[in-house]
């Protein structure tokens, strides 16, 4: 089953973020506390400028990307947990 | 009895979500959680620009669409109940 | 007495709306809800964009409409209750 | 004592709407429930549009306006009471 | 000490509406009431419109002009309680 | 260290209004007001249009201006509390 | 790891401000108070207007910035504290 995203919104699921100590240990973070990361899986076609023409957006599907913690909107689809934003409410790509 | 949305309105009837599980036995969602999937059974003629010009909807009258919880209103035709939302309450077109 | 709707005013009188159970029967349905259709008295000349011409309304006198269950201010001329509303208060034209 | 409108104000005073019985009987409103209506007293020079153009305002002095029970704001003026509006809170002319 | 309005503010001090009786008696409004009149004493150079043009303003220095209860922000300048505003909250120029 | 203000922003410092009573004897206001009067320390460039050019502000470094009592952020850089605006929360420069 | 902000999206790291007094002894601000400076880390391409042109943003990577107490939202990136703000949260350049 495949996603469509509609103009500006895109299509994010959360990755995990493992931070490393001084000395190399690997700590997840609490489940407590949602990952403010994720993969972009889908993207629309682009942002609808006010007369009419369309902007494609500034990301990529497969790039990592950074977003605030209460952003977006979950949905689950094949019962998989997944988010949808739109492009504005990301704040950057993550490169490795 | 037909309808004719007005402008970049779309009527969208909720469809089940069924999931199955990793050994295939299909659970439908608990009721109490209304899906956020819907058929598009019909669309307006389109955004109206601010120079008001039309700019076509980006859906079609068949189609699956996801959308939030809490997007659009309800409204009852013929006994049966309906939403009436704006194209940017969908967030994607679920292709099969 | 006439009235003469201002711009993309559109004055409505609210209609019952009758439902058939599959045995045909009708059912009104129950006073305590209000029915979300009604009849177009009256439209106004047209959305005034914003360099200031005039966009003709989507609708007609006469013409069905669905609209939101809190849409519109009520008003009362000559001992009717009637309802004022914007076009885009309106959903969709219900066509018979 | 004259008033001169600015831009896209009305001034308008409070008639009382009074409703006839099928019988002929005339029954003024309750004094607890203000009327709705109004004559337009005098009217601003138009509203200014967004590239600094004026739009004659869709209504003349001396008509009778329709507009919402909470609209406007009172303002007393040679010991009378007046509504000012803007033009947007008019929902239409009465024509008799 | 002089006053330079910036864009479309305006000064005005509030003046006292007084109030004659059919029989020509003054009746000064109880001071609890404050007026809703004042006399402009400086305006700035114009509103700014959207693309940097600037608009002159509709009123002049030493009109009377009719406003909202609770419209403007109170300063005090040289002792002197003064009513800063932008010329869209002033209501009518009252001519005598 | 100096400040550069970006955009429409202008960094302000309180000055306290002195006011004098009919016999010459000077007042000073009460620790507990907050004087609305200060000096410009530093302006930005000019406030950017919708359409991406740059209008300058109206006011200059080292004017004293009047603005509301609630206006602005307050920020300390050196041990001194100086007041962040954009040049919109301005309302009149003073000239003596 | 490198963060590659979107349009008018900056990337920030607090930091301390220490206070001399009047003889020279460095205050540290108390923990309580988050300092309201920082480091520019990241930029993003700029600001989209809204005709879609790109308007560069004004401030560098490496420049001190001055922001409000409460600006941004705070992401945790590689075990580090980083705040994400629009260009428009930032009110000044800090030049040494």
């Amino acid at each position: 089953m495949g996603l469509r995203p509609l103009h500006d919104r895109v299509i994010v699921k959360r990755v995990d973020q493992e931070t490393k100590t001084a000395s190399g240990i690997v700590l997840p973070e609490t489940a407590a506390e949602k990952p403010d990361q994720g993969e972009v899986l889908a993207i629309g076609t682009g942002k609808i400028l006010e007369d009419g023409r369309i902007r494609p957006l500034a990301i990529k599907v497969g790039e990592r990307v950074l977003f605030g913690k209460y952003a977006g909107q979950s949905v689950k689809v094949d019962g998989q947990e997944l988010l949808v934003m739109r492009e504005e409410d990301l704040f950057a790509v993550i490169e490795e």
